[in-house]
C-alpha cells in the first residue's frame, strides 16, 4: 500500500495554533477529509479535493478517507482540537479495526493539536495545573449513567475537570444534570470557567463559583473547567486569574 | 506596568510541534527564563537575555520572571509541554498571589502547548479517545496516598490514565507502587504505553500488558498511558495500533 493517511488537529481555531508539523502536512496533502467548517479551514490550491462532510456521520468519513489512502491518495482528516482527544482518530481506528486487512498495512499518522481544554485554560491561568480529568458530556455515544458515575468519582478524587460538548440543542437536559451533581458534591464556591469558541472571533470566557453557574451559560462551542477543591482565583482590575496550585499539602 | 509576562509552551520537543504563537513571541522577547535545557531549545540573538535555572526552584524562577516584567522587560517563561499541565503557569500564577499587588497588573499570558500526553497517544494511535484523566505521579508535593486514591478512583472511573513524572533516581518506589495497585484492580491484558522522550531522537514507544509492565520501563522522561478497559490493540506488521473506542455500549 503506498497511500497514507494523517489525522491532524487544527486547535481551537486560530492558525497560529496550527503547529508546523500539520501545516506541512496540509500543504502536501491531495485530499482533506472532515467535518464542514474544518475543512473550510484548509485554503484550496490546484490539484487539492476536500471532501466535507456534515456531524454525526464519523464512520462514513473515516471508511471514505480509509478508501482514498487505499488507492494511493494522500489523504488528510482535519480534527479541530487534537484529534485523539473527542475527535476523529478514534474513529478512523475504529474502522481500521472492522475495515479490510490491507488497511492496517497504510502509513497511518496521527499529528497532535492544542485540544479546546488546554486552549482554554491557558486563557484563565492554570486551572488544570495539577491532576485533572477530561469527560465527554455528550450522551450520544454513551448512557447518561457512565457520565454521570465518572464525574462523581472525578469530584470525589479531587480533580479539577474539564467538559467537552457540554450541552447541544438536541439534549439540552444533561449538563443541568452535571450541575445539579455539582451541587450535591461541591462547595457553592467551587471555580467553574466557561470558555466559548477560544482563540476564533467569538471567544468569550466567563468565570463564576458554582452557585451562579447555570446551564445556560454552555452550547457545543463551549468547553467548561471545573477547579478542584484547591483551585484559586487571584482578583485583579482586568479578568481574574485562576489556577490550580501544584502542591497538595499533607 | 510596561512589562510582559509570557508563559509559553515548547511541546514535547521537535520543533515542528512549536506554535507559531509561541514561535512569534519567543521572537519578541527580551528575556528567556526556564529550567536549563528548554531555555536552551531557544536560539540565542542579539539583544535577548537568557536566565537558564536548576530543576525544582519553580518559584524563584517565577519571581525572577516576574521582576523583570515589573522593569518593563519582555520575558518569555519556557516550559516543555504546555505551560498549564504540571509544568511552570501555576508557579507564575503562586507567586502572583504571594507577591507585591502590582505583579496582578502586568500583562501575563499563558501560551498552551503540545502535552506529553498528547504527544504520546498521537504516537501510539489514540489511547486517549474517551474520557480520560492526568495524574503527576511525582510526591514531591503531594503526599502519596493522595496519589494513590487518585488511581484508585481513576480505574473506577474507567478513565484511560496519563501519568506524568512517573519515576525518577530520587524516588524509585512511587511507580512500583502504582503498577501493585493497577494490578490489584485491573485485568492482566489492560493496556499500557511506555512513550519515552516523544519527537526527540531518543524517542522510544513500547506497548505491554498490564502483566508485562515493569518500573524500570520508565523514567522521568517516560510519560505512561493506560488503557481503560475498553481500549484495543490493532496488530499489524508494524507497531500496533493503540485507541480508545468513543463509544461505552448500554
Amino acid at each position: 500500500m503506498s497511500g497514507t493517511l494523517v489525522i491532524a488537529g487544527l486547535g481551537p481555531g486560530d492558525d497560529a495554533l496550527v503547529t508546523p508539523e500539520v501545516s506541512a502536512e496540509l500543504a502536501a496533502a491531495t485530499d482533506i477529509v472532515g467535518y464542514i467548517p474544518y475543512v473550510a479551514r484548509v485554503a484550496d490550491r490546484p490539484g487539492l479535493v476536500k471532501h466535507a462532510s456534515d456531524n454525526r456521520v464519523e464512520i462514513d468519513r473515516a471508511q471514505h478517507a480509509l478508501s482514498l489512502a487505499a488507492e494511493g491518495r494522500r489523504v488528510v482528516v482535519v480534527s479541530s482540537g487534537d484529534p485523539g482527544v473527542f475527535a476523529m482518530a478514534s474513529a478512523v481506528f475504529e474502522a481500521v479495526e472492522a475495515g479490510p486487512r490491507q488497511w492496517r498495512d497504510l502509513d497511518i499518522r496521527v499529528l497532535p493539536g492544542i485540544t479546546a481544554m488546554l486552549a482554554a485554560a491557558a486563557r484563565a491561568g492554570a486551572p488544570l495545573g495539577h491532576d485533572f480529568c477530561a469527560i465527554n458530556l455528550s450522551d450520544n455515544l454513551k448512557p447518561w449513567a457512565v457520565i454521570e458515575k465518572r464525574l462523581r468519582l472525578a469530584v470525589e478524587a479531587d480533580f479539577a475537570i474539564a467538559l467537552y460538548n457540554p450541552r447541544s440543542t438536541a439534549r439540552p437536559e444533561g449538563f443541568a444534570r452535571a450541575l445539579d451533581l455539582l451541587r450535591q458534591t461541591c462547595a457553592p464556591d467551587r471555580v467553574m470557567i466557561f470558555a466559548r469558541a477560544v482563540s476564533t472571533p467569538e471567544e468569550a470566557l466567563r468565570v463564576v463559583p458554582l452557585s451562579e453557574a447555570a446551564p445556560e451559560m454552555a452550547d457545543m462551542r463551549t468547553v467548561v473547567l471545573i477547579g478542584s477543591s484547591a483551585t484559586r482565583v487571584i482578583a485583579r482590575d482586568g479578568p481574574p486569574l485562576v489556577y490550580t496550585p501544584r502542591s497538595v499539602p499533607v
